[in-house]
């Protein structure tokens, strides 16, 4: 078999063969399949897509590149990925309640980048919190407790690692079979039975239109089926971001007052369907039933009982939760709206905002100010006066309010038409 | 300038700037640019094509990126080159006659690879004859006589090297902007002022239908003129060889029958056609005066004097064509028809029979034996009759005969059906 002649087969808008599409899996993997025939591909995969198979057949070649998680210790194994997003903290209040009714949540998540915010930097503000674990904690912490969410660790999936680096710098990411497949061959890797995709649309997501969105949905959903796993879909608006906070230590406490019933609204209602599609998966139980188990899960302050439990098996302090001792930045700044009219925001620019008072990374390699964030006082579409609250950023560095101020209020623009009506929960895929 | 950018605009299918293709071009051939994002970036073109401007702008930037013939000296310098075939030998014929015209004809040739031939591989089948002059000794053949050819030499679009050299193994070869530049870029630097192309199509050409041919053709002739040279194509036939003979001794005696007038038919039809529209663009005369000229040169005999004389300026022995000693293959064999039927022909076959018998290069470091190739005995749409001669083969190595028989009767098919007529001279592009 040569590369040549698979890249002229997409090239020709051919379905690629499981046995092709191993032969250049293992091969660049390898290092004997060079960049500029792995690039050439992936552009051509670009313009002429994959089938589903083909898309199936190149996410599980990815997965048997590298370490795979063994779960099936666990009867039910549950698993959650959101496609990124401002103010998502969903993880911390999915992962304690999926526990409370019995699903073992054996989690790796990543650090924030750019304009996204990461769940290990939110567990990391919990003073004590160790996001790294040997792979015998880890287990038996899922053992004991039924959730567990650590860092990315071990050899996961490295052809997808090199290939994306590759497409990093090819103009070749933007393409939903190399995303899937991306997204995808992690997951399988990660052990979990079940999969619940969060794949966000608008403003602040990757995919800026719902249609878009489902695509890629349907097709991580039909990766993971046909690579026997149980996968389904929510597509959920990223136009505005999720909750009121954004921000390390913010995103926690507001978790926590989902958590202590303080606090409902979109963030709870994303919370729960998610969980809910995880739980229905898994066990198998119609989703509306699925559905009222996990509001009594979290309603009851079981998973609030759960929550700190876990904290406390990862070296967290329980007390940072109950006592509410959240390190909220210092330097504060109320921004008020300089005219009338309607509230229209931009998740993306309020995730640069936060990025700005330094609750982010620019690059790989900054260390971000926890405190940092911001408290969105007033939401998309609301009737807004000249002088009302549009939020409160708040930062450790002082110096950083003017940049965070002037990129929020280029972000949440007060129009003269309101904006149009972007539902939470645009569809689930299953 | 991100080469990244550069990838994403053509990707997105929108023409490049002159500067963005200089910046690609200067940093790919600088070794700044890596291999992996110009494969990328053929690949996007492969898809997304580009307007007339741009490949004019790529060719240029092609071209200025090694040395460039200066034939400044020389008032009507003309060059002709041919997208590759079987049997071609017209340059043999239009470079004496040219010259007999007032043209300068300072021509730079290839070697045959696969089943095509290379005019440099036809002119050291002439004993003696000399295909590496020094510039010196190049300029002052083509001052005196009017006519040198000699092998590729100097460092001629080094970028367009590099470039082919990658799309060879990213299957990036076939798109026609970057054919015609690449084509164009090496033509433009050989510095004639007046280039005449001829395109074939057909079974043993890379282009199989006239209207590929066409485009390819118009994109060339394009590129031509935007640079500022008399520059017009003609789409000729290679459904079937040109002439009777393939190999490279046997089509220098075929080439010397034309300038004898002992052969006239397609071979003499197609060199008239290409040298009078170089004489007709070069000088500025109408094209029926330019045919009749050229025909004179070559029927008056006075072609076949300036052969001789451009040979023995070479070094080449000229009573090797004056007293026929042209030396082919001993050991021969004749090839009749199984069965009843109309002749067709597969010109790619008929080469590759011919490569088989010793004629060409499977690899470009093969020494290929001069004296072997074919004499096609039936031409394309003859009527047949079981036991009639199809052609006869000949080598200096008896056991290349059996596998050359076998190809080339599986390339000169007696069919049920007449194929096909298909035009000599399909169209002119000007």
């Amino acid at each position: 078999m040569r590369m040549f002649d698979v890249i002229e087969k997409k090239k020709r808008g051919l379905p690629l063969s499981d046995e092709e599409i191993g032969f250049f899996v293992r091969g660049y993997t390898a290092g004997e399949i060079p960049d500029y025939q792995a690039s050439a591909l992936c552009m051509a995969i670009c313009f002429q897509g994959m089938t589903g198979e083909e898309c199936a057949s190149l996410t599980r070649h990815m997965m048997e590149s590298g370490d795979r998680v063994d779960l099936s210790a666990f009867p039910y194994t549950a698993d959650k990925h959101s496609t990124g997003g401002v103010g998502d903290k969903t993880s911390l209040i999915i992962a304690p309640a999926a526990a409370v009714l019995g699903l073992s949540v054996a989690k790796m998540s990543g650090r924030g980048l750019g304009h996204t915010g990461g769940t290990i930097d939110k567990l990391e503000s919990i003073p004590g919190f160790r996001t790294t674990l040997t792979p015998e904690q880890f287990m038996k912490q899922v053992h004991d407790i039924g959730a567990a969410i650590i860092g990315q660790s071990g050899n996961l999936a490295p052809a997808d690692k090199k290939l994306y680096a590759l497409r990093d710098v090819t103009a070749t990411v933007d393409s939903v079979p190399l995303i899937a497949s991306s997204i995808m061959s992690k997951k399988l890797a990660a052990g979990a039975h079940t999969i619940v995709l969060d794949v966000k649309y608008g403003s602040g997501a990757f995919m800026k239109t719902p249609e878009d969105a489902v695509t890629l949905a349907e097709t991580m959903v039909e990766i993971g089926n046909a690579n026997g796993r149980n996968t389904a879909a929510l597509i959920t608006s990223m136009e505005t971001p999720l909750g009121e906070y954004v921000g390390n230590s913010a995103e926690v406490m507001e978790a926590w007052h989902v958590l202590t019933g303080k606090v409902r609204g979109d963030l709870y209602q994303v919370s729960v369907a998610l969980c809910a599609n995880m739980l229905s998966l898994a066990k198998d139980i119609p989703l509306p039933d699925a559905e009222e188990m996990v509001k009594y899960a979290i309603d009851s302050g079981a998973a609030r009982d759960k929550m700190l439990d876990w904290v406390s098996a990862q070296g967290g302090d329980p007390d940072y939760l109950t006592r509410e001792k959240f390190h909220i930045g210092q330097y504060r700044r109320i921004v008020t709206a300089d005219r009338d009219g309607w509230l229209s925001t931009n998740s993306e620019g309020i995730g640069k905002s936060a990025c700005l008072l330094g609750a982010g990374r620019l690059t790989k390699d900054d260390t971000p100010d926890l405190t940092a964030g911001i408290r969105l006082c007033s939401k998309r579409g609301d009737r807004i006066r000249r002088g009302d609250v549009l939020g409160e950023l708040f930062t450790s560095d002082e110096n950083r309010l003017d940049n965070g101020e002037r990129e929020f209020r280029s972000a949440m623009a007060v129009m003269d038409d309101k904006p149009a009506d972007m539902p939470l929960i645009y569809r689930t895929v299953r």
